[in-house]
């Protein structure tokens, strides 16, 4: 078994919430080794968390255990979920937050998690990341099978995906993600990128809609090839056409935000 | 012995402070296991860093030590201590940062420290969580004897615990905590609430005379069971009467501040 | 070989760029001790990043490989480097954020890293913190010889060093670094210190030129000897003379930033 255990979670990192589950962790398994995804998902935005959990789930050792808590419905008759999938497990509430990794890991098992056997002698209504998702977390890393934590589970809730349209020197797409440093993903994939037909230097027309913007970018291999303070596109580490601000940030300078439809066109 | 050493301070995630404090443990025992509490603490503010570290200790594994630096007073005559409890080591100043988890957990033993060979060579005039707690914390990880840092000590500064008046139907209390999600800890414990009488579907009052406000609220089991943006109390995983806002912030909505008096009594 | 390997990057907490890294390195090493240093350096700040460094990183156990990547040039020309110091191993690009602490340890052999066997397979042009950098880390936190990495540089970029004026009475110097309660440290060393003949209870006049600004500040051995909200002057942690109001933030009372050239003088 690894004994790597991640933690993604929208607790922040000011309150007492993320190190009591590391606690409740170690004190189950002393020699779990524990990494913070991050803590900082805004309140309840599970697509982010399944976005985030995507982009660094598959980087880690065979056997992780990967627990997400982005869970408005805490204490209602929402499910609990473990997922195994070819290489690791998730461990989450059911609404959808876990399931972008784990379908493109491969899913091989799902199950409710409802064996109070492996949860804290008193579950709260309130904080379940503590009572059910870490302890449920640091046994499976000691070798629980995941059977015993209850029955099989066929319908778990998935995240609609938003639409992309591609064609030649064309795309219909979404502002997907938003970084750290303002950069904007849109679902547009590096396969898309070859089907429009875009190459090095050419200028791209980004139409904002909601915004009633247009921008022009050209496409670049990394943002140091692009003046300070030019806008760019590039495919980005994730694999997503970008759009960026070298040296700044796109998302502020024209206002973008997460959902935000773009119309793309090749200008030259 | 536990190698486990939690860090709680008031220092933030941007600075030097908290990555130097690891190396100096790091050096001292390579083998320790090194968990954040939290270092977003507002500065100096004692008695939140004394509710997180009561919040969260007590998940943690038996003989973990858990060192606190929140220290206005640094490089003054104020003493630097460790606690003893029934089950774990408390490591900071001698402002009342630690008594509330220690008095919770039972404390055997309270040491001044005072022995330089458990510090590093130099020590600063403003940094002893880096030259004198750390090296301290590293060494008991490594089974010092306490007895050796430094006399005892039997008059360690407490906190002042803000007062409740609880009856029938009635409870008089403050805002002891604002969490991360802007939901507000009352000092009204579960033992409180039978007292007063409160059940499931019960609608309070809640009175905050610092903003002549008044504020209705349904007494339910987790915020899913209110609508969305819904006002309501529940009893909150630390056992706590807590207002809150369904995927709101109660503390923005209604100004609330930590320090508040709250009158509170049941409408129906 | 000691395992602990640390992170500083300007990547925020809320991104999926710092856990993918420390995947990269747990698959390689499972048994690394990974700490972070902060990822909060303000966006491309290559100077405070350094400082950050050189003042954290001579406190972790002797063969600690120290990961940086403050990386604006990403994708370009630049390269990536390993420094290998009389005590530790340096990582990150090539445009001066290693150097302050390389230097100061005192550098043993600098290589350019451009062995594609120990970067991943395939190398994004934008995120060569999870590509190169993490790989390589762990890489030789597993005993590799850096030799092996690529050729021997003699030409690394270095970060100028603002200048210091100082005499008896007087100095003239810079802010180089606030901290996060708004403590400007600036370039005058305790050495300095001796020279100017200033001692414990002198008043000195700073005078800084950007503001028009005139300030008296006391000098005095910790904050807690100053009046709640008083400006004092202090020599810190780090040996550095820092401006500071007790209790309060000095750059946010007088406006001040990092750089802002500053003119000490002792009054009485």
């Amino acid at each position: 078994m690894s004994r790597v255990i991640t933690l993604l979670t929208d607790f922040g990192y000011e309150s007492y919430f993320v190190p009591s589950m590391k606690g409740v962790i170690l004190n189950i398994n002393p020699n779990a080794t524990i990494v913070d995804i991050t803590h900082a998902i805004p309140q309840f935005n599970i697509f982010k968390a399944a976005f985030t959990l995507w982009a660094s789930y598959k980087y880690f050792p065979r056997g992780t255990i990967h627990v997400v808590v982005v869970d408005p419905g805490v204490g209602t008759s929402r499910r609990a979920l473990v997922i195994k999938t070819r290489n690791y497990y998730f461990v989450g509430p059911d609404n959808g937050v876990l399931m972008m990794a784990a379908e493109d890991d491969g899913i091989e098992d799902i199950r409710s998690i409802e064996n109070r056997s492996y949860m804290r002698p008193v579950v709260s209504s309130t904080f379940h990341g503590r009572d059910v998702f870490a302890p449920v977390a640091a046994y499976i890393s000691l070798g629980l099978d995941i059977s015993l934590l209850g029955p099989r589970v066929t319908d778990p809730i998935k995240l609609p995906i938003p639409p992309n349209t591609v064609s030649k020197g064309f795309a219909r797409s979404s502002i997907i993600y938003i970084d750290h440093f303002g950069n904007a993903y849109t679902g547009v994939r590096s396969s898309d990128v070859t089907i429009m037909g875009l190459g090095y230097g050419d200028t791209l027309r980004i139409t904002v809609p909601r915004k009633n913007l247009e921008i022009e970018a050209r496409f670049l291999r990394s943002y140091g090839f692009a003046k300070e303070g030019e806008t760019l596109a590039l495919i980005n580490s994730e694999g997503f056409l970008e759009l960026s601000v070298n040296r700044g940030s796109f998302a502020s300078r024209y206002g973008i935000e997460e959902g935000d439809e773009v119309v793309i066109s090749i200008v030259k």
